[in-house]
């Protein structure tokens, strides 16, 4: 049944979505809201009101109350949700707390703990493979056996609408020398993040309970810095080529919402180790979008990945690593086998060599200056039509000195 | 000038060392403390009956409000203890706020943000080339250009005395099949960790605001599992051989202290690009001890680093990173040139092919279940005499289901 919110019924913003974010309006704190329609709900108050259950994770200026909260928590607050906005009986209590979504200014949904970046795509790790190492296995040793991750900066991840600065630093220049100057190889990234919830553990998270320890999912840009990446990234992997910004969504989008998303992954071989088996359907249907300013650069499906959530959250747990409420881990790159499908520049224009075609006539490579990078994507939700995932947002600016 | 707290002069804990730490005492809430002789002095209820700007700062758990504070409160804040701790007329006032060392119990010191660990030590990555690639060049073309790091795991910093579970994980097996099971590589990493404060920024922090940035230096164990690392550390680098575990010490001994151990460093060449051109002398003269049990394994020089703690924060803001209050970079394993000074087993064992003797005549290549790690720390402070880092201890637990 669909929301009775004018206008939330095809909108991508039903009751069968309601995802969470942290908003701002004139002369009040940030404080938690719900997305329905073209409307946040203001979850302070109304919680406030209701006497619901913790009301009080509501007001926070974050969402890492409501993540400690944990998964009953949430299973119960989604139910509570779910009635108040489709029945007409709760419609004068809950009206007067619907903010339309463009009068509010929305805030980092939450204080990132750890940020884990994994490399989960075959399609991406075996093209990357090709443009670096065109004559050798495109694939390492260890990518079938386990899903590669490494942990980034918390401290530069930035909402959705943040511009990004062109970072500076030290690459090797066409003359084989070592230079230092603003990237001439900016990238993007498409990829899922997965917002981390419960109770702090350092035991191994078997992938059965990824439903209980993820609150759920939100679009990211791990803006890449390739020239500056590749020149430090040998032995101890990217560092500064990443480190200066990464772009998450404003909203974050229940797993619960994705129950009618989930399908089946492609068969792995060799057969995962036990900690990394996972009951069939592992996937989640999500299909991203990729733009550069006008331009709809890329089409890149989740549903091709090979390693799933549930299996990222079992690896990264499994030799006792501390997992706490705000932490973070994306999927890597999200690409498609098809050449429209690749989630990164880096591929589409195949390492830089193959220029691709914008809507205004020019070509780009890499990102220039000005260029503004959106991500959106859908997914189909159970009402029928598509969830639509909050966006993520950011433009270029150039380098601080010109460089 | 010593201090008139008893026991003090000669300690390693006199007045020209007053490291920082927070503790907790039986029915009271933890706290922040600075080391004295064989006492903590307890910082929150004096500084309150003093009055003491930003006195709310020592009744914290954690030393993050401190760092929040900055340069300035640090720098008075010392003054003053200097001045209480030294003048006789202040000792009936502070003697009730000495606890006995014994008699309280350290928590981790500071929440940490983001976690850098470098690859700082020379002596050290020229043998881990030399054991890894015997017949390449040991430094890779980046070494001398930058000081290559990456990001660790910050929920899994753990205070000096917490066990550490020996972690599962996949490895290439003897017969070069892939397998799952509890490290047989146990390894130590003997680093020193700098302890960043101030308001944040994004910033580049130049090399000579290195003495405002960071608050102190503490030592770290940065934990390793040789072959869990070796299997997935291409192309992403280090990832679970590293985040089961990290060890701090429990007290943070001020930069400011560390004035008398100044030295110069190596020459480097080639020169550095600007950025990380520093004033000499950049260097630290910490000579650092690796107990293993009861034996003295490594005794490792500071001195002999490459890069200097002013170069790891230049060359990791250079990108506009974020830097908060509460971060933490580490110097990466410490080893000097002779034998006798490498600071982890792999080095000392040689990659495992030359096992060690140990004081109770067995030997060891890597670390086995029940053994204790012990790094402690000495430099030359203002009064003549040596100052006596904080101790970071932990025992090997064996592995959770005995694999």
């Amino acid at each position: 049944m669909s929301s009775w919110v004018p206008g939330a019924a095809g909108s991508g913003y039903d009751v069968d979505h309601l995802p969470y974010g942290v908003f701002v309006t004139a002369g009040a704190p940030a404080r938690v809201g719900v997305r329905v329609g073209g409307f946040v709900l203001d979850l302070a108050p109304l919680t406030a009101m209701h006497q619901l259950e913790r009301a009080e994770v509501f007001r926070a200026d974050s969402l890492n109350p409501f993540l400690d909260a944990g998964f009953a928590v949430w299973q119960r607050t989604r139910t509570w949700l779910g009635e108040l906005l489709t029945q007409q009986e709760h419609r004068d209590t809950v009206e007067p707390f619907l903010l339309p979504v463009e009068d509010v200014s929305p805030r980092l949904p939450l204080v990132v703990g750890d940020y884990v970046d994994f490399y989960c795509s075959e399609h991406h790790a075996t093209n990357v493979g090709r443009i670096f190492r065109p004559d050798g296995e495109p694939l390492q040793r260890n990518w079938r056996h386990l899903p590669v991750g490494y942990h980034g900066r918390s401290g530069s991840i930035v909402v959705s609408g943040t511009d990004v600065v062109r970072p500076c630093g030290q690459r090797l220049e066409s003359d084989d020398s070592v230079g230092f100057g603003a990237t001439r190889r900016l990238d993007l990234e498409a990829e899922l993040g997965f917002v981390v919830g419960g109770s702090p553990t350092a035991q191994p998270v078997p992938p059965a309970d990824l439903a209980e320890r993820v609150l759920g999912v939100l679009l990211l840009n791990d803006w890449s810095a390739r020239d500056i990446q590749a020149f430090e990234t040998v032995p101890l992997g990217p560092f500064l080529g990443k480190s200066f910004a990464t772009s998450v969504a404003a909203w974050v989008t229940p797993l619960a919402a994705l129950a009618d998303a989930r399908v089946q992954l492609p068969r792995q071989i060799p057969e995962p180790q036990p900690y990394l088996q996972v009951a069939q359907p592992a996937g989640y249907d999500v299909d991203l979008e990729v733009w550069v300013n006008d331009t709809l650069v890329a089409t890149p499906p989740y549903a091709s990945t090979y390693w799933s959530p549930a299996q990222m959250l079992a690896h990264l747990t499994v030799n006792g690593a501390s997992l706490r409420p705000g932490d973070l881990f994306a999927s890597g790159t999200v690409s498609g086998p098809a050449r429209h499908q690749r989630g990164s520049m880096l591929e589409l224009s195949w390492g830089g060599t193959e220029p691709f075609a914008m809507a205004d006539g020019g070509t780009r490579t890499f990102l220039e200056d000005g260029d503004q990078v959106t991500l959106t994507a859908s997914a189909p939700g159970a009402l029928g039509g598509r969830l639509r995932l909050g966006e993520v947002r950011g433009r270029v600016l150039p380098a601080l000195d010109g460089r």
